[in-house]
């Protein structure tokens, strides 16, 4: 008799986006004609760059052609877009080699499978807030105890505090497998390099992995800040770090992503290159590469040209994000992030919970954005604020916050 | 301390159409300047069809504009294309509604991340020999047993075997989910629906839950053979059925499948609807969608147009197989497949194994072929061509291998 994995009942009752959805959809069958303003989900709104365009419109046409057509490409991504990556990097004057770079279709599927080259029994620790992404898919693999009130056993949650300035320190306790997120996603949070050394240090001394998704990393402009894990001493020897084409290039629904695996990783006494190698392994023999055509796509991203239009992107996201942030701050409520990073953070007023403030931000002001609370325990009382979305939107929305929501 | 998953260990040492590729590499380098063909992975050659194109060219002026941009879609899939594939089913007959598909980036991902929906105990039945994802990513999850001489523990296998046109009934012993592939890959057999019936009839018996990977299904001509799983009485109450546009329309590098939970999937005592609610949590809290590029063009194959034009794809490749086929047959080799499925599955000759049969016809000929032991022990002295290529460079590799095999 075939049963289901037990794990499906030890999560939430539904993952946040869908239910932010749900309530959505509910609020406009019950007030039909209300204009509904999103700075929920961090989805971009603007058009691809002319220069992202040109790869496109060219890879369809290679497509059409019996010359130039491709079918399957290696499972790791194409060449050509593996040593681009290498080379984004090395410009930065970070050391990373082609064959340590992994193409995906995104971020979030790597974040959700690269537990999977780890032993069922490594303890996971995760920032608190943090994306559910990475607790989600450790409890559906089951890495992770029972749900009690909100809290999982067998999982180490790294808290986020105001004191903190949401960037919790190293785990007092044992951990083997350490996500962070920075810029963070949802508080907007960026990590000194100083607080990325300790995580480095930690995981050096324990023998961790960090797994560091960098999925905003386009949003930091404090030049003192980092960008890549591996702008840390040592973080070769210990960390994964994922990213995007999602939030610079407008590439959310194009989908194209990438994750890197140094050779000189290592876990237990193994031999050099084998955490490499085993996530090579995961790789071809379950997934099959990114689409080709989103691959020419990112190869056009990473010409300088590419690059300077998407900045121009980052540019729009943020002015964005420093007007909702402006608003927040105009009516007295307690705001963070939106500096380095897409996403403002709030304190809800008058003391509401997460879903509740969810429900009175929509029924007044009809804006939806996401509930803190989704994002952790430690997210209870606070809420997220996207600065994706037509900058019309963004003024009519915080125009809309500003008249009618009542605090 | 963080530990590797030690099942990678327990994984055959490379990925089967790794190892192809590193002895085709290393036989080209040894002898600069021969020519080598390829009848080995089954990669489409041929452009994508005019209606595809349009829908491509389409959706990249879309995502050029704010007007008609798109970013993230629903992790189910577009709700047009669920909708399109939804009466694709209907028209051929079949009750599908468009929330019991998900669209995904391609068959092989949903192949090997299907299992994560059923308890990790659940004993697996594979066809023997077969496509080596499924029986790769139970391993990796920890559902198969050790590897010893080439035969897993605790997998139940349904041997194909040339007394029953390799079409196993199903098992003698407990399987709790059962992976089916017709058209089969590698060997090219087509079950009848008596046969799928009695496979039903076990699973109802047995309550166990049948993965059915039609990825080739637009290669059956004979109209008696099922070319789905729901062609049979009572199989949406225990069936998936997995497919894909890799084959029919040539979308290989462009990435695209699909998956069917139905609703009346029920396993256990449970609630109906809850193994289609598994999947979906599962889809939306490790998948982002499928691009939304790829998604148009599917769009494009689903039109009455597009369907018309795929089909002279799958003619055109039929014909190619049937040369090979012919082939193979003119030189006394015993064949099978390649009526109803694209591949050619023949015994070796001289009583060779797989990979010596691999070493000599890449010697002898010049053509990469794939050795039938990497589709599991039962396939140890068989050998895949097929029929995805240029046509004349299938007349070239069949020509040569006419000429220069040594039999």
């Amino acid at each position: 008799m075939a049963t289901i994995n037990p794990e499906f009942a030890n999560l939430p009752a539904a993952y946040l986006f869908s239910e932010i959805a749900r309530r959505t959809r509910e609020f406009q069958s019950q007030n039909p004609g209300v204009e509904v303003m999103r700075l929920g989900i961090g989805n971009t709104t603007e058009p691809l760059t002319p220069k992202t365009l040109q790869g496109l419109r060219l890879v369809v046409e290679k497509l059409a052609s019996v010359e130039t057509y491709t079918g399957y490409g290696d499972e790791q991504g194409d060449a050509r877009l593996r040593q681009a990556l290498a080379e984004w990097y090395q410009q930065k004057g970070l050391r990373v080699q082609p064959q340590e770079v992994f193409i995906s279709d995104g971020a979030k599927t790597d974040s959700a499978n690269v537990s999977s080259i780890f032993d069922r029994d490594n303890i996971i620790a995760v920032q608190d807030p943090v994306y559910p992404v990475y607790v989600d898919s450790n409890v559906i693999a089951g890495r992770v105890g029972k749900l009690q009130d909100g809290i999982y056993d067998n999982l180490v949650y790294m808290r986020g505090t105001e004191e903190n300035g949401f960037v919790s320190p190293p785990p007092q306790t044992k951990a083997d497998l350490i996500f962070l997120c920075y810029p963070n996603n949802p508080t907007g949070a960026v990590a000194t390099k100083d607080q990325l050394q300790a995580f480095v240090n930690y995981a050096r001394t324990h023998r961790s992995v960090i797994v560091f998704d960098a999925a905003y990393s386009a949003y930091v402009s404090d030049p003192n800040l980092p960008r890549s894990i591996y702008e840390i001493e040592s973080a070769r020897e210990c960390a994964i770090e994922i990213n995007s084409f999602s939030k610079w290039a407008g590439f959310t629904g194009v989908r194209l992503g990438w994750t890197v695996v140094p050779m000189d990783l290592v876990v237990e006494d193994t031999a050099p290159e084998q955490l490499n190698a085993a996530w090579n392994r995961r790789q071809t023999t379950m997934f099959n590469g990114a689409s080709n055509i989103a691959q020419e796509g990112g190869l056009a991203v990473l010409t300088e040209e590419g690059q300077k239009e998407c900045q121009g992107l980052v540019n729009y996201y943020m002015e964005s994000t420093h007007i909702i942030r402006q608003t927040l701050e105009d009516l007295r409520i307690r705001t963070f992030g939106g500096i380095n990073a897409p996403y403002v953070w709030m304190r809800t007023p008058n003391g509401l919970n997460s879903w509740e403030f969810f429900d009175k931000l929509l029924s007044e002001a009809h804006v939806v954005g996401t509930p803190g609370v989704g994002f952790g325990p430690g997210g209870e009382g606070y809420f997220r604020l996207a600065g994706f979305g037509h900058r019309e939107n963004i003024l009519r929305a915080t125009e809309s916050i500003r008249q009618n929501l009542k605090i």
